[in-house]
């Protein structure tokens, strides 16, 4: 009976100290973490653009940046950030399997435009770019809400 | 003599073609990617600190993350930038082998805290992120004005 007590106890400051950590960020922070990834994103997408003329060397690595920007932007939509000044619409939080799909979408689709910008050809490379389109268009189509 | 003429007409074609690539993005948006970059140096670094419990597997993402971010701040600062709302200063344009200087210093030392994350010990990875937490102050020191 001690023991359970002592556990629950443990638990509970455990439980405690990830509430913490998750508050030691402020929505405002989480806000803005977000919004860079997404503005990092956007600088790397949009240099590979169909009007920038195809250097591979440069694709590759806009591509790479891409990939791991593509993972960074995801762990700030939590709940709390709803009060906060954004396009995020409520969505995101009540329909989160449709959010999480359009997310792995999106990385599915970073990750094989990484993997085309390597080595060519230009072809393959602006093909993937178009799919990696489509997925931001996809998910700011659900879950975000339009500019004014 | 015409081959020369020709050359310079393709010459300053070519010349402004660079300037009008920098000229679609605005100051304002090159203000923005840059601090995009330092806020999510700041999310993964700051994950990191010392009072954070040493998550091998967290650590290593983490360092990982940052060695990447930290390429990608640099080239957004520019000249054309300093009428912009910021607390980047002069320095940067009037010194900027020092200020080149520090980038390679940081960039150095995100490299070394990636290469001892993947495999610890915890003991080199901290020492690692000391290091890192100098180069960021030492160039916040001579580059960025102090808060309000």
């Amino acid at each position: 009976m001690k023991s359970k007590v002592i556990a629950a106890v443990f638990g509970l400051f455990l439980g405690m100290s990830y509430v913490m950590e998750a508050l030691a960020q402020s929505p405002a922070a989480l806000v803005r973490q977000r919004q860079a990834a997404m503005t990092l994103q956007s600088k790397y997408f949009g240099q590979m653009n169909p009007k920038a003329p195809y250097d591979q060397a440069a694709f590759a690595r806009n591509a790479a940046y891409l990939e791991v920007l593509s993972h960074m932007a995801w762990d700030s939509f939590v709940p709390a950030t709803q009060g906060e000044k954004s396009r995020a619409l409520p969505e995101i939080y009540t329909d989160a399997a449709k959010f999480k799909l359009a997310q792995d979408n999106f990385q599915g689709a970073a990750l094989k435009l990484a993997a085309a910008a390597k080595s060519g050809p230009e072809q393959t490379v602006r093909a993937a770019w178009g799919e990696v389109n489509n997925s931001c268009n996809a998910c700011h189509d659900a879950f975000r809400a339009r500019a004014n």
